[in-house]
């Protein structure tokens, strides 16, 4: 499988790299990064000295067509929407980690990101990849959106419960911290050491695009009418989310069941480890892997349950799950090319 | 007013001698320290080098009295609510920064603390220092439970939409996010840089001892029946909280009139600042200061207001209020020793 | 005393605020910043709000010579170098915290920094405002050249020992570490959070701006021929410098007797502390204060002298140095409206 | 291959079961940990959660011999000189990743470790694994001294230059950075997050007990008479050593031709990088691998060399050169079983 991407030069697409080179079955053809074209790859990233040593090419359809089966776009949003169905005309497979395939409705899209959608039919036939829950799909698939950061934390552990009918779809409150990769890598005074470092603070409070992107995966897929509150928070870290999650129980329900819920689904998901009763995971503790750990609480004092789930932002919430999702389309064990051990300390 | 300290070497002990060096009205008679008697101040403090070359003290009742107009305890809980009575029995003030006398009833401080409780006598008595809502008491009272890091943020940013009847008393979330300080100078596996840096959890999910405090607090003062949901992070920075609070409305409301509720209680308090709308405060921007920062979100989408609350976790949060409290006690200005501007960036 | 700053939105700018509000004796006049005319401060720094609610204003020469009686620069390198004589010309009195006036050889400058050196004749009239080595001068000046960050930690634990005798002037080594606030408010790649958060790097290796400075102030006030090497670090922090100091001793010499050295020196200033044997200063034991914090250790093994010293590059290094000049320009005690206690931890 | 861990529980133990897992011709036999025995390896490390589901087992030498083929020691200093005997006596290799067999001389290692050193016989027989520079010796050697994370920053760094007689031998000074995991994973006051965060400080100036290990290797090397001044710094990151060394340079040279001195020596070496002219390497950039990236710099005003050498202090400064000197006993590629990116932000 040859394999190119568009947008290298941010935090997602250096991450596809990582995971490409360690790939034995995946082959990087070109590199594109129409702002930073003919630079050295190792004058952008010197940590990949020695390791491939190219030049980042201008975009380029009729190279692109020529040299790949599978096209991965680590761009911001508002590019793959545009550029992307050429690609998908030509019958190459795409896997775009941006937000531009994820809403159905493009006038959701609008109203969110502020942009112009991409044409509707390309919104229908794109399958939003969250691994765990869509493998049928994904090996199908020609376009993949690949699910947010914050969605992929907050889905995984949520679904379950949902899908169970053990919590109100309309009592949800997810309060997310993350790490400032991912705000990209262009500088800004938000992502300026001295204004981030030893401080931490809520953003987009109410009005994060990631809202309407989980509010529809939980309704489509638990057929539930899901109304949500979601607050992220940059936090002094690089990488990492932590989603802490709330919501009312429908039914008195102990730690035991729960769990037994959570085991049903994940008991055989290499990336989604259920932790033990009492647990509060650190995301250092699935830092540069593809895990998404998960802990769970009953608070009988107030009837809610608290959730607990941590994934590297990088990694499960872009170029990790976008690595397992190609996986899953190529027919290879999931896991292939991804770290099996995270980065401790 | 010749003060003393009992419990020096932690952070909240620290902290007052910094204020008290600057105080025009307040002198320190005696630094006491059991577990270092002996020591130099700067050998267990090298930033006070210079600035008062005294040893650390044992506990000594006579000479405490005979030394000292006001006693502040800066130990961990479960001290000053055997040693604090003595003081109190002998005429003096006590301002006690730990949780010992700050749950009226005997039986949660057990069940949450898991230690004996104090003399309910004493219990009765101390005010709750939470300077802007209880001003009168405290200016009449010889002990002061001086409130929790965590009830402070919480507390300042509920009180004016409980007391309006704005909220329902039984939908209060509160995700707090606390600099690592709060857990004090102790070393241990959890405060150890390499498992703290760069990762963010949460700890006593549903479990932390503020919970009673906060509860009885709103309770008391507002006559709701208040049950919250409260889940403390650990993150990855050395001082600061930011409280992110959810609650249903029990009306429509516009940002306007809420912003007027506020106002209201606050527009004369120093030690308040009412953000602008669409404000996200950031824990920095209230370092090493006595403020607290307070912006508010009307989410008309979920019908919740969302509530940001920062403070700096050892200045409002422990030691600067504690100092705002011995103003008020003494009839001063409220600023009086507190530095005015937050150390930024 | 009326003041103005020219430059305020830096760090340094904002950190004289800070001093001010504090002084005493000195009041502001106005702030301006061309770059961001008519903003509100506190939408530039939110952590001043309700502590001075103005406007920035557009460069007025006119409106700064009725106002203002003594100006800070707060601006970079290339500014005040032009816009500070037709000041000085009026008669104002002027602090620069910028390299503009520092070097006396406008080629110098001209190579350092790579712009157009200021006016001859205000490069001689200048006074290099080291405070505890040229208060004399900076009594009579009308025009101080604030030192450098990197400097002013060097040149406080050098000039003892090079007046002495003790070391060979062109055996100097300076190693130092820079937390990123030296780096500027403005975004860049360099200060992005992710590119510097738990990680280390040196930078401008050889040619730094603040070579010629140090080799100036050390031959022109010893009238030794200094030679010396000098490493910038960025390092994963917000604020503090350490310079480690490595030089050949000419004579065998203990401990004690360079000890000596140095309190002949210091004993009576404020702001240098000199610390016991063994010791080794944090920056965090000086954050957000004026001091320098000065060790000293004998390498028997080697017949070298390392000298540890500490600064917060934002305080002793810029701002607090140039309150400390104007306190001394003013005949004033030099702590005035400076902080007593560092902010620790 | 079967392999053993004895000190399991530190983060050199817990770094070698990362590449361990990853390794397709050494298999785990047992993990050991005398202080936390029967405890299981996730409770110990929750990152570890799923991957490896074992408990940790009591040293037990008959147990060690029956199942291992070698054995690594992650043990402190103190250990492995009284307990690898017996297992190398029986026939097992070691590679000890502590200190105790680094030092020919008995006496030095007691002069500067402080404690009782291991057996003159093993002392002799035990070969220096910088795995770049004793190839040979390591395929024949049953017990490998794995080289201390400073001196293999500094080592690589500087044998080259030495080597060509290119540097005064007793001009060197090396100013090293670490990051805290460097301490080991006990708590202690100087580990904790709150006095290491925002602040960087030296440790034991001139008494560093990799002083002696650096002066023997580049003696005994280069048949030079070498003595230098080493200080290290505790670094506010989790991984990562820089060392910035300066040396007086015996002749004029051109950065070209120090280039090309390094090319020749690490040219075919994979995991040693020689970055570009002007290039300062950061820590992160060889983040969780096992390069050493190195750059130099030829100051013709000072006619000194410096020289940045970086490494990650848990990798190629301890456990990634352990695994990198087993694959060389083993007859394997030295990059089997280790990362080929680093993680990158």
């Amino acid at each position: 499988m040859k394999v190119s991407i568009i947008g290298t030069t941010g935090y997602g697409g250096v991450e596809l790299i990582r995971f490409l080179e360690n790939h034995p079955h995946a082959e990087i053809a070109t590199l594109y990064a129409n702002s930073q074209e003919g630079k050295w790859l190792n004058e952008v990233f010197p940590h990949l000295t020695d390791i491939r040593d190219v030049k980042l090419a201008a975009f380029d359809l009729d190279r692109i067509e020529a040299e790949s089966d599978l096209v991965f776009f680590g761009t911001p949003s508002g590019v793959s929407g545009s550029m992307a169905p050429a690609l998908l005309e030509r019958g190459l497979k795409v896997i775009d980690l941006s937000g531009d395939f994820r809403l159905h409705d493009p006038e959701q899209y609008r109203t969110w990101y502020g942009k112009d959608p991409a044409d509707k039919k390309w919104l229908d036939q794109a399958v939003y990849g969250l691994s765990e829950w869509a493998q049928p799909s994904i090996q199908q698939a020609q376009l993949i959106a690949n699910p947010g950061c914050y969605p992929t934390a907050t889905l995984l552990a949520l679904l379950p419960l949902l899908k169970k009918g053990a919590i109100h779809p309309r009592s949800i409150i997810v309060d997310a911290k993350s790490g400032v990769s991912g705000a990209g890598r262009a500088p800004s005074q938000a992502t300026h050491f001295c204004e981030t470092n030893d401080s931490i603070s809520a953003y987009k409070v109410g009005r994060h695009q990631h809202i309407p992107e989980m509010e529809q995966v939980l309704g489509e897929w638990t057929g539930q009418d899901v109304l949500l509150s979601f607050t992220p928070h940059l936090t002094p870290m690089t990488r990492g989310i932590l989603a802490t999650i709330y919501a009312d129980l429908t039914q008195d329900v102990t730690w035991e069941t729960i769990d037994a819920w959570y085991r049903e689904v994940y008991e055989d998901r290499p990336f989604v480890r259920l932790r033990p009763q009492g647990s509060h995971p650190k995301t250092k503790e699935v830092y540069g892997s593809n895990y998404c750990d998960i802990a769970y609480h009953v608070d009988e004092r107030t009837g809610r349950v608290m959730i607990l789930s941590v994934i590297d932002n990088l990694v499960k919430g872009a170029a990790g799950q976008a690595i397992q999702n190609m996986n899953i389309m190529m027919g290879l064990p999931e896991e292939t090319g991804l770290p099996k051990v995270p980065v401790f300390p």
